[in-house]
């Protein structure tokens, strides 16, 4: 997959070179697509419908709703939160036991960074950057009015890259509870080091909690052999887990019995029917539950988690950094003369699976890839265009196009 | 449907006069009945799927996720939260603008009894009773640590009928910030008179946050008319939204814009694709969303609450009145000597629709039902058997057999 021999070809015949060494050129076949045509790079938005999911929803709505009713509980539902976590695991580098698929990735952040926050009295800071999804700034502020503690919103120098060094100086000041950061960035995809970060919270007793949204699925991680504490993450984008799937949490085996969740609901609770009056806490990851979750949309995540995890998510990025290399390259080549601005990294480390390009007139640019070229990107005010590339069904030809 | 002229008559005949009078006899046919034997008495746990529930799970996957894609956000999914909870507002006498589908019940219940007890600052109880469903105890108490408050459980007497005078005296200490209870209860089924206890908050300065998971889609709330300020409940039951399906929130408009959302997040911005990273709330019902919710089991809900709302929910109680009152008939005439006790209210007015009795054996009777008579009841440990009787699928005969 090294692009250099091939970068002197003509662009057409340099791509379909790259993609006769492309592993993943098989697995478009395994999605449903509509229009042939549509060339869609917004899996970083909404992912692609697996065809296998297809029949898990119809099996999930007609035989265990339609047909089985409340036994299905017992037939699988109760532990299906789990089970997709375990599913999960490996493409973030984490413990069986470590992920469950519980509610939405915003609650998963507030609840983990409530905890978080909590179990590090004394300390009054949370750390995050001007780069992350502003969810989560929101969610940290809220965290902070109500336990009385501060937010460090550390500002990045281009609006590209993230500010590394800056927030380990805050780091180092020792008052800080709490670091919570993307990992990749949604608007210009720059991806943190997570190892260093975290070694660094470490090494100033803060805790950290990464928003795995835009990596999951697209860029490894490697919760466990980071060290990381806790991390949350979407499962609809990279995932193809479906439109507003259930999101996932993470939370490192060591802490879970020490942590708190803030939203205390029977799922959590030690002996659910029991219907005890008092709240006694599980054990275990099954402590981050709160309350009953959507079966549908929890069964329709199966599909795509699963094809990521035995695909490979190494596999995955391999071929993601070779497309995104080739994007950046057609792109400097074609649309630098034209007044476009890359606006990710440049350095493919750094880089997550989508690339981000400005233009004053980015509006309407994308308005006419819609509706002339069949080409379907995201555009985020004021002048960003974002090219999310899914390497599961997006191939070098298809980014030469 | 008055019950008087039929008591005289042989049990099957006066079941089957019962059901000549029954508006409700053809609703049944309306939903997936997959074993016509089996008696499903659970519609007060997961209600059954209604057929029109299936060409919109369909639709929706495969046309909205599978080829419209992204593009759904902008041709329904964005105001698809809204929409349900206009369909559900007449259903709990609510204004259009008022409710919203959003979230598990016991998130529900977090965010809206954080923001009321925030609200009332300088008031240091919440109340409850011990006859609710025992997540809301969990919430409540976890809010009341959060913020420095207590919770006071007042105790039903007979654990079956809710201790409405004693919980007005202790709203009338003056010091009470929130008064939080289910309207119909989980176990027993008792109802609460939702207009008098409102009444007696306000007159003592405290908010009311009703639990209508047991009694949206069986019982009548009018909460607008009783003056209720908050509201949360469960889709899944009486509505037949499917399982788990996500969960409504009702906030009375004078105090939308009023009250705090805990959680912060995107969906709550007043302008939320503008991407600051300051929080702004928005104005309105929407002030309570948090993040993107699952669409599958979103629009799943929308089959089984345009039933209900179009029947009615005063046909529906009038029916359920009918069928609990027979199933009580019944009971004391054929279950009482053989040593169960009714664990309901045999007041109609003070009962929800389902009924539950006890029985030293109940564990293995329950077992008995399911596996000789094909009948679906609930058990609740240790000793009470709940009898679900949902009007749109159960009639007198299905009671009486």
């Amino acid at each position: 997959m090294q692009l250099g021999p091939f970068f002197g070809l003509p662009g057409h015949e340099r791509a379909q070179q790259l993609d006769e060494r492309n592993p993943l050129l098989t697995q478009r076949g395994r999605f449903e697509i509509g229009d042939p045509e549509l060339l869609y790079l917004d899996g970083n938005s909404l992912g692609r419908l697996p065809s296998a999911a297809i029949a898990t929803i119809e099996h999930t709505t007609h035989h265990q709703w339609g047909e089985r009713l409340i036994r299905s509980w017992n037939e699988g539902w109760w532990e299906l939160q789990l089970r997709l976590g375990d599913l999960l695991a490996p493409v973030v580098g984490a413990r069986p036991g470590e992920v469950i698929v519980s509610e939405s990735t915003t609650t998963n952040l507030y609840k983990l960074a409530m905890a978080a926050v909590r179990a590090r009295p004394g300390r009054r800071l949370i750390v995050t950057d001007d780069l992350n999804f502003p969810t989560d700034n929101y969610v940290l502020a809220g965290v902070a009015e109500l336990l009385g503690c501060e937010v460090v919103t550390v500002a990045s120098a281009d609006g590209v890259h993230g500010p590394t060094e800056e927030i380990e100086e805050v780091l180092a000041g020792g008052e800080v509870a709490l670091l919570s950061l993307s990992h990749t960035c949604f608007k210009s995809g720059f991806t943190y080091d997570v190892g260093r970060l975290t070694a660094a919270a470490h090494e100033h007793g803060a805790l950290t909690l990464w928003d795995l949204s835009h990596s999951a699925g697209s860029v490894p991680v490697e919760l466990e052999a980071n060290g990381v504490d806790l991390a949350v993450g979407c499962t609809y984008k990279y995932l193809n887990g479906g439109p507003g799937s259930p999101a996932f949490l993470y939370v490192r085996e060591e802490l879970q019995d020490v942590l708190e969740n803030p939203i205390a609901g029977w799922w959590g609770h030690a002996d659910p029917f029991a219907f005890d009056l008092e709240f006694t806490p599980t054990t275990g990851i099954r402590r981050f539950h709160v309350g009953t979750m959507p079966t549908l949309s929890l069964a329709a995540i199966e599909a795509g988690a699963a094809q990521v995890a035995e695909v490979g998510i190494d596999t995955i990025r391999e071929v993601s950094v070779s497309l995104t290399e080739l994007m950046i390259a057609e792109a400097e080549q074609h649309l630098t003369p034209l007044g476009f601005t890359l606006r990710s990294p440049r350095d493919a480390a750094q880089r997550g699976s989508h690339v981000s390009l400005s233009h004053p007139d980015a509006w309407p640019i994308t308005r006419a890839l819609i509706e002339d070229a069949k080409v379907l990107p995201d555009f985020r005010a004021p002048d960003s265009l974002r090219l999310g590339i899914a390497p599961l069904y997006i191939s070098h030809v298809d980014v030469h196009t």
